[in-house]
């Protein structure tokens, strides 16, 4: 059960609810986010929600069965729409794209693929500064001083950022710099993060586990809306499964299936969901079809010379025309509506 | 290696080539299918293949680095269609819609399905008369029997029959009544089915094995066609994995790399991919953007009341709507080329 | 629910049992072994049993909530012990080792494995005649002569052989020289064959398919049983997993909850289940521990020489030690009952 | 290839290391344990090692083939031994049991199961003070307050900890508290708190990812290793797969390959492996069988009290058969060498 409180509510008022849901047994949650306040009531007694939702300072009440709530379709039936600001929306009649490179190498890579994107009318741009790598001796990122030219040069051109942040402690010294925190696949179930992103506020972009089910992808997100934080996007980037002919395999199941149990944005990541160059643009077409809400995809100027994640990445010509079939497919399912 | 030999090639020249091959160490498989006659080499010494290409009776002769030789579009670059009579064709600048119940019922859903195909200028039916059931106590289909009477509706209206093999023996009485044997995916790999569909010259839509990999479902492949025929349609029809929110998980990552290693065309069953109706639609409109050149869906007037796998079938209404969407996608992609 | 015949029951007495189950609404399916007689009743409408087990014909009756019933330990409290005639047995109290190469090559070979599992006290031997090969291209085996050379030595040597039947077609040519027939894991749900195997009489040796459930494999061998044979042994060869280190990844955890499932012997495949040859004999000692009721072992005079899966395969010597303590570790097994 | 370096190494002779390692064109990562100093060098051009092997303050170089250098038992042949102090020692010669709830729930359960370890010479105990939860409002544990008290009985009775830890900034306040820090399987791949244990210098018993492969439980060790650590322990505990019967797929194979490849001590979750309670004898036994070095189990007073995981605990009777079992089992396999 979720209770919706007024804004406007009274302690005593509160106080009254809370003694109420206590009454039937069920275990009460506060939830405040920038948006709203929330009580997220767990519980198994059958009663009549009608007692509650008439209660002075409850705006609504509703009985949700899903086990992960606040992102649960049963409850909130509107799409949520994430709001980047300067009118970069992600979700529901937005299609978006973004893109850039697996890794932030250098201040001349990012200027060019700024300029890249800004031809292009992409105006949200990805690229890591901190890496999670399998093996300690790899390149792990240029890290927040990377992070900070990143910056300068996409907000200075009205393009968005969205970067990987690994650990709790770097939330606070990346946030001045990015737009929409990601998730990687390997942090997926590190709840403790989870948790410290739905109190930092910005936008996040949770990626799926590397085998995470779509119910532990939907309890990860109820982590972060139960934080404090409402601005959730979810991303299909492939799962493993026995096939090793790619890299992973592109779940694309997962997009109609997500959409019609919650109200978050649902995009997907081609290049690593299938991680062949040559395929990135069939799988992003048909995460379009899907249902998907955008797509991130790895580009760079010469794969060739990406630090990494290469073979997966789309030079600037073969992302230009992915981009023109992308806004092309998307405009015929829009039409299907 | 592969060499194509001349329909006149005569006997002295066969035999002196092969004699060639054998001088460089290659095991030699013959190859006759209904189309053309192939020397199938399988060998690790490298030696210069224009040597046999010179010899008289040699059309042309490939060197193929995929073990699965005869499929591989290393050898033959231009793509397979597969040609069922009556201007119906699978492959290349075709989309086929293939649909039908699951399982053949009776006669007067064969006449209804036949009447709602016709009206959708779809030419292709699909409909099991021998079912694999895990349970020995479910119902295992119509039989021998029932394709008759599937076959005197379809052949009257111009309409091909798809439909499941599952056993040596029922092939000759199938024959006759059958224009695609199907193989399922619990066949995937039943090696003597597979060589006596090569000998059987019936075009064969073979199914993916329930966690098959790409290269097992070339190599089986590979046995219909050294087997002695050349007209395999592929389908990609869900994995197995540990996600069990549907089904099964539809793996579209196999339709654009299987048209990058075979010529044979790649055909997609959403129904089973998925297994939930309501996304049907959506796998099957990013099957046509991944680069599949055909369907093959579940549907019955009441699907509600199938003999099985209703929660995956499409009524009438819900497939009039997916084809045209379908044709539209189709068209969409067909524009980018 | 299974009703238990009398053998002595007459036709009135038994059609006024059919009366009574059809009265229930139960689909009756009439099984015959050849041990015993069974009504199989699949429905869901609860009654009193009682009214049916006071019958005049009845043996006892049982109410059977597992989908797959005549398998299950919830209606057959004692373990089925299959016994291959000359005192060797297979199941409860038996520790049954199965051991041969992967292909009869040779009769040289066969004559030097005899003598070596007679050394060993080893009373069953495996081999292949008919080879299911993913390549069509690779050596299939040396079919029916073969088989007909390996029990001449094995009958001789008092040896029972375990061989895989691939095809309906090969089960009379080949039963009266193999003593358990074995159902390889791609055929695990060819269903045709289950059910001809379940006619033919003779002991069978299923394995789990490729990426088989327990429950598909209790369904599998249900074929067997409701086809009139009592006969079977089950088999864990390991499944198909991410993992890629093994060649498959032996599922020991089968073990204790098929024991726990079902009345069946159960046996294990350490060879193929890791298909590393320093790591069989760990995973044949474990399997011991896990409950199996044997093992099925790859061995050959020179590995290095196997036609097939020699990487996987014993020497004579590394066999002798590991049959010591696979003896000593399941007489410590028995020693915790 | 890694550099063993003397302790009286001289900074001239470091650094004439350090050029001839870059002048061959390796990437060179210092490694300082509480054990020793390393040099580690990645790199691809081969050459002879001698030529380092011979300079001043060289303890001993190895080429090492395996990416993950420092955890492999190409360089180190000796099997590590972790030493807890007080003679309590995991690895090579020592079968390690430790026990313990899922969740330590109050002072009382503590007190009851130290007494009962005790009683059955266990000298490890596990318990969960931080827990990860998929679902925001589970019971996430009695964190620092429950450890101390947990520390004080534990510490006052010879038996040592193992604990999870799930987030950098907890190692500090748990560091006096704890004997092993566990690594559970979704922070597997959480490379910050790797890096950090390794600096930390307390013994580390690292799981196995969710679906973590044996090249990734490898790297994640290496992490730990080059952040300054020596002393891990490496824990199957079930991976995840298409079968459904038990919680996880408890990975057998896993030990002996990992025995194989590297020299670190390998122990086995059979609570978390299968999960069902009934089970986990057989898996346990099984897992001394594949040469396990120890094994962690989940026991409490009354299973279905627990807060959680109850289904898959062992209470205190079942726990002291299965010790005594293993304790046999034990002693049969050290009979084999």
């Amino acid at each position: 059960m979720i209770i919706h409180l007024n804004e406007a509510i009274t302690l005593p008022e509160e106080n009254f609810i809370r003694e109420k849901v206590k009454e039937v047994g069920y275990a009460l949650n506060e939830v405040r986010t920038r948006r709203q306040r929330y009580l997220v009531c767990v519980g198994n007694k059958p009663f009549d929600i009608r007692s509650i939702g008439n209660l002075p300072g409850v705006r609504d009440v509703h009985y949700v069965k899903d086990a992960n709530k606040l992102v649960s379709k049963e409850w909130r039936v509107q799409d949520t729409v994430v709001d980047l600001g300067d009118n970069i929306k992600i979700g529901k009649g937005n299609f978006s794209i973004m893109a850039g490179p697996c890794s932030i190498e250098n201040e001349e890579q990012i200027i060019k693929t700024v300029e890249f994107l800004k031809s292009q009318n992409v105006r949200i741009m990805r690229g890591g500064v901190f890496k999670p790598r399998s093996s300690p001796y790899a390149f792990r990122g240029l890290g927040i001083d990377g992070l900070k030219i990143f910056h300068q040069h996409c907000s200075a051109n009205g393009i968005k950022i969205v970067t990987e942040v690994m650990q709790m402690d770097q939330i606070e010294p990346m946030l001045e710099y990015v737009d929409v925190f990601q998730v990687g696949a390997r942090n997926a179930q590190n709840f403790n993060l989870l948790d410290a992103l739905g109190e930092a506020g910005k936008p996040v972009l949770l990626k799926r586990g590397l085998s995470g089910t779509i119910e532990e992808l939907l309890a990860s997100a109820e982590y972060i809306f139960s934080g404090g934080n409402e601005n959730i996007i979810l991303c299909e980037r492939g799962i493993r499964t026995y096939e090793k002919a790619y890299r992973n395999t592109l779940d694309l199941n997962a997009v109609p299936f997500l959409k019609s149990r919650t109200h978050l944005p649902v995009v997907v990541d081609p290049s690593h969901g299938i991680g062949i160059r040559a395929h990135v643009e069939a799988m992003a077409l048909a995460a379009v079809m899907a249902g998907a809400d955008g797509v991130i995809m790895e580009i760079h100027e010469i794969p060739e010379k990406a630090f990494s994640d290469g073979q997966q990445t789309l030079n600037f010509t073969e992302t230009s025309l992915v981009i023109e079939r992308l806004r092309k497919t998307y405009e015929l399912r829009e039409s299907f509506l």
